[in-house]
């Protein structure tokens, strides 16, 4: 059976964009690609069944449906698609996780933005930085994202993500943004959206909404973090400054 | 060798229900499957075998059977099937058995009803929800059961159940209610009976007598739960609430 | 290269008990196995080697013939297999090997007679409770062997046998004989010899020998029980009572 | 690629003898073995390469060369094989590898000598015991070596080499020398040489260098011990009396 | 997919020379090799993906190219291929990594040259010793690198490349080299670089950096030490004398 399965029609975009938000560090790819979702009202396009991801039911609040925790949504007016997850990778699942995804992106000819945070003590905006695989660099080089000032790894699963892209050597995006290493950062996320995802998938999309309520998504999601710790063990996304003399 | 056996002659049903009985959080859906097998008499109908689950061989009290512990049963009469188990399933387990349950349940063209207790300090009689795969939400609200009023996940067996129905797109039902975290829960369970199983299968049975035996249930259960948590680790099936920000 | 391996001449034996003799609680069944094998003076019949056995070295004093430490052993005379270990089995290894001597047996088409402990604090002669697979019930209905009073599970390689039994649905004997829960119990085992597996296989054997040096055999098995445990986990078989609600 | 890997001419043998030298109890079979390579002369014939044996590179004071840690020695002048091994055999590796180099021996048609220490407190000569699979009896009994008093279980690689030789019945001999069972023994390795091992295979070697550098030989193989356990869990091959009553 | 992937055009190099740069004791391969890239300005020749390598990104400040850890540099000018690494690799994965680099360096007709340090408290210029495979003995002699004077094991994936050339019995080159067994030691890299690389490969190089910088490299070195230990568990490459008496 499938890994990745339609839950409703299929859709034909042309070049589109794919933004992926499982939880790392400050959930800052998470609360991003999760904003996508419900700003630009996307459609649950697919279930993800990759090997190694939690086998649990999800449901909302005031909607009956239960759903894989790990889903693809679609937007066809916006060329767009959104990896939403609900739950963390263990580290064990996280190569297989990347293989089954990154197959998909691929035959899917999406251009992935892959999600990161940096462990950053900050005041004021945080900074970004974007790298890439294939061509990606003149992508990030037209909208003005900045070069990274420092070595540095990628570990989780936007690591094994841009790990598959630099070794099949395709096209992908990776944007790292200074973030709270203990705490969502939804300040963090916004610059996300606003300095890096749009601009990149050309597209207009609010963001004071998450300023304004981040003391609530913070408290929130706090919330889910613990929660998710003890379904499993977290291998979370994030950038690590790489301080050695090569 | 077929991972479910049949154990006497085999049945045709009309459109029928299965119950699942997998013990989870409040044994809630153990208590209540045992009490259709019981109440309605209930045949051995098949061994149930799927990889990960213990091989030990279980007897009844003034019975010389050697069973395997976990058992389908069938009542002709009502179009029933239930799944019995004396026994928890380890996590390691949890997705072999859901992927071999759910071949025979497809096959079997059988519509699951799936149980699980939400952990809850409650007064008065506990709420009971209810949320679904494919066409299942019709089914639940023809019987005014309630929708969730927040987000949530469902881990255990029930969630592994739940997601192959989800991701494969077939109809079940989930049904949660709130039950205690810590101890066996009768009156959950007569809950889970009256107000979601029977009016779904469209069945009439008595409570009375789980409500009457409550404490005495309790106290044997108890020794039951203690009793398994030797054999093998756990994984306890249970609904929760996911307080985030989506 | 065979699981089981001839090491003499085949025979041809007309519907053969086989008796299991794994240590297990209070070591009565090896008690009572090695004892046939002894007192029947039985030939060594082919060596075991199923996936997960322990590969030593096993040899007897005032014998030079180096041996697997799990072996079968036969008596043309009396139509009689025993199944005789040195060692126990770690959990991991239960399953195969139940899987791979059940093979041998049915091919063999011997009824084998598994043999457990029930823990018990008793005072007087031991009870003994009989169940079965298949047609075994009407074997132990007609040598007026009791019926278990209570529900039970057992564990270990006996309830692994007796599941792989329940579940192909082959004629199998469960003798369950109350037994001390931490020292070798040769009263016991004299038990299960005299009121069970004598009268079901149709053997004269004298039990004076075990009675008379009851105190000998506790202390020589308790070593044993010790040495043993360094070697690998023992999965000893049990009983016990299952007491909860059906 | 071959797991036994000529690393010279190939030798046509008559009727060999190879003697077994994986660390065990007291180091007996490798402070016997190393002594046959180092006193005959034996030439480096071929790497053993079975999986589960440590990938590392060994070599000598004085000598560029790296080798694999397990060897296969020959003397064509004696008709003899040596298994030399700078290492220990992990508990999990115990199995392949004693496969893997049983397939070897069985295709050289050569006679094995197994030997293992036996822990024991002693005064004066060590004891020496003779145990065999197949044939062997017949060898043992021409060259008057003793049979075990008391029941015994020969573990570790030894035990494993053994236990293949009985379950497939061809010829091998297991020599079991009474040893100290926390310190090198080199007078145990010179009663294995010179009582077991030279007279079996028909050789005459001087072990007087053995007995002359006794302490140097046991402070040195006790910093061997020391370094192995820090590359990997050893499985040592020992012999132990089984007490018990069968 | 292939392993190793090419990620630029391929080269024909005659006789080539490789030099590998797992981290290990001291780091001292590591610094070597990365010096080699740095100063020769090699290549980005290929990504290596063996199983059991991390699946990270990396990225070098001022640049926006994301690669995997582990990657082949080449120097057409100088023939030569160095072997770059990010990270360690954990235990589990030593042998399935010196599998599939070695098929390469096969195909590739390379000569390799492992690296590794021997733990010592040394005063002075640090000693350096060579040992080989097939017939590298005389590379060594021709240019003077001295004979280990007395037994070793070299462990980690040095150890197990080594074990798989001498197994296979190829020509490759071990250079051992003093090393501080607790910080890195650019010191000991730079004896490795002018006195055992550069002749061997045929190089001319200046160390004088890395000597002038010895203090830098040390502090950085250090943190990277501590961050990779976060990664994964270390399996570091080292020499270790082997104290006994063959």
């Amino acid at each position: 059976m499938a890994q990745i399965r339609l839950q409703g029609p299929e859709v034909d975009l042309e070049e589109p964009t794919l933004i992926e938000g499982f939880p790392g560090l400050g959930l800052v790819g998470k609360i991003a690609t999760d904003h996508f979702v419900r700003e630009l009202d996307m459609r649950y396009y697919a279930s993800v069944d990759c090997d190694g991801l939690p086998r649990i039911g999800a449901y909302r609040g005031g909607d009956r449906t239960a759903r894989p925790p790990v889903r693809l949504y679609v937007s066809e007016e916006h060329d767009l698609f959104a990896l939403q997850s609900d739950v963390p990778i263990t580290s064990d699942a996280v190569n297989t996780v990347a293989d089954c995804v990154t197959e998909w992106i691929v035959e899917a000819e999406a251009t992935p933005i892959y999600l990161s945070g940096l462990p950053a003590e900050r005041e004021g905006t945080p900074d970004l930085y974007g790298i890439g695989t294939g061509d990606a660099g003149e992508t990030l080089e037209a909208h003005d994202i900045a070069i990274p000032p420092e070595d540095g790894v990628i570990t989780g699963p936007t690591g094994a993500f841009l790990n598959r892209a630099a070794h099949r050597n395709y096209d992908s995006v990776g944007l790292v943004v200074e973030s709270s290493p203990q705490f969502p950062d939804p300040e963090a996320a916004s610059v996300l959206i606003e300095a890096g995802i749009a601009p990149i998938a050309d597209l207009e999309i609010d963001v004071q909404d998450l300023l304004d309520r981040a003391e609530e998504i913070k408290a929130k999601r706090e919330q889910f973090a613990q929660q998710m710790q003890q379904i499993g063990q977290e291998e979370s996304s994030q950038a690590q400054p790489l301080r050695m003399y090569q």
